[in-house]
């Protein structure tokens, strides 16, 4: 299995709702460094996984859409904590969503698995793996 | 799947038996930065892998019983190498009985997989992977 | 030169006034991973520069005041753009006042200077170097 | 699962075919900082995955092939794009031949998986991972 | 004193003419990650050392005449070796004409030292540390 | 200014005596993660700083004097607690005297100052400055 992982960071802001999140249930903030990593059992036919700089740009536009955000004010987790873990699945989706859109390039389509890992500091991080559809599944070492 | 990581860190002393291990068969020592994942194939209620304060409170107990001691005196690993690797597994079990206890929550329970990984330096580390009873397996990427 | 550095770090909501920021002009937030730095020309007796428990526990003390807040309602920066070249000085500042008080030992009496360095993520970083009252200045290396 | 991984790094000249390349098409040059991983699902009689010694010299080796040269002019690759990947799968090949030969020392039979990683930079890396003959496969996390 | 700091990356082609590069005498290559820190005694109006979004333009602007090239073919290193420290100078002198021109705003006349680091690997990183012109000097910490 | 820094390690255990070191000391160990940084004003003929092939071959040797021993057990250390900063001197130190002798080699002569930093953890590293005779003192940023 090949994986290829790309490197960006947003920095938004948001609160939790549940007492296990202790003084994180405040109005606070992270920066999120975000590792999306791409793999496939096999290379295309120019020895790739995927086009490193398009995997860039569309990493980019995904969190584009999150950064210098209050998260908590965002529709699109309207009643959701925006955890490290969820973020971590809404990123992997919408980057699953840019595969199959074409936007990754015509060689993405035998991309079988994406890895998502959201560093939230030195000490804690959080990941989440997933299949792609027409991929056998498998994500990142 | 999704998985969440802590990381903490012990400083020991300790010596190996067998050629194998060359001058490290001295008294020496290592810092190992210790990484631990949680793994689970969903997230709980609260959208989160884990209660990451409790697994940051305990991972920090299991390694207090570990840390600022000669790991050749620890009657625990009478007549074992301490190695990276050893430590390793020993740091997963106990956070696996940790979280059996309910230690690390209620909602630990759904936990399938833990992965611990020790850093020994900046060229050199070590990683234990294994599931949970009531788990189907499978660790963190 | 002698220096011991220790890192802590904290996560806050803020947000800037003023057209240099651009979309950081938005609520957003940010994960600072902090490095305190203290430094002197000569060790004490036990062979230190500071008791690094204690320094580690007042780095943690005065972090725990901005940590999971929106700095945007503390009233210590009210009117204040709390970047972070601000952050740092405020903690370089904060550190200065413990060691002056006595919370860092009666040791940390031979001090001369501290310097704090906020990451912000994978990519930047700012820093604050002081001297201490007392001290003739120089920073950390 | 078990895994340990060890470091070290080469600093190669070459120069892509193929439009997604961009300007990777000129000749250029990187710094791989590899990181060669080896597993197995239980520890040997002296409670290690491998002599790290011998893996840190096999990949000192190996990567002694590799280094200080401009890979377009290396027979081995003729015809083929050396990107990060395909220089991932090499490495990993050829650390699995000096496996089966011996290289690694008599224990090194039980292992079951190696994994390779290039970082090509601070925001971008690949991976290759195998199973080994007479493993049943399965890489380190 | 406050400085701020920015990284970005090249990779490039290179050889070296002296008995003391040893094989560094083939055409090889590198991924120089580079931080460019900027200093000053005082912050500006805005609470910052420099606009970091201009900072990181005028990087990637600097870099961008050096990334994906051969450098034994640049007419400015003709007859220089473009060893790491090389490196290092002329980015910070270009960054610190940039700085002069005005690129990096009107607030940045205020700067009064760049200091550049290149790491070239794991092990290995040079730096150069310059006042600029109106400026008394000092470089970051 | 120029430097230069070369990073090795080295793992070793020990025991500290007084009070101010709490848990630390009980025989323990610790991994330092050595960085030795050499610094000028100008650089030689050849474009460097130092020859980066003999400072690494250096560094090793220092600390191979150091690696894999209980500290407490040598002659070089009697009476001493041989704390992070110590260590940091003491490394500093022999790597000056390595510079007199010639074994940096000729060029070495115009090095100006050594500045060795010990990481003893994630979140903990001291640092040790000094000129050379010689030179006129200012270590490496």
């Amino acid at each position: 299995m090949f994986s290829v992982t790309v490197r960006d960071h947003i920095m938004v802001a948001h609160s939790f709702r549940g007492e296990v999140f202790g003084p994180a249930q405040r109005l606070h903030g992270a920066t999120f460094v975000v590792d999306a990593s791409f793999s496939r059992p096999d290379l295309d036919a120019d020895g790739i996984v995927v086009d490193i700089g398009l995997a860039t740009d569309q990493l980019k536009a995904v969190l584009g859409e999150l950064n210098y955000r209050n998260l908590d004010d965002e529709p699109a987790f309207a009643g959701t904590n925006t955890t490290t873990e969820v973020l971590a699945r809404t990123i992997a989706d919408r980057l699953a969503d840019a595969v199959a859109s074409g936007a990754l390039g015509a060689g993405a389509h035998g991309l079988t698995g994406i890895t998502v890992t959201l560093h939230e500091s030195h000490v804690a991080w959080a990941a989440y793996e997933r299949s792609l559809p027409g991929g056998t599944g498998g994500g990142a070492a």
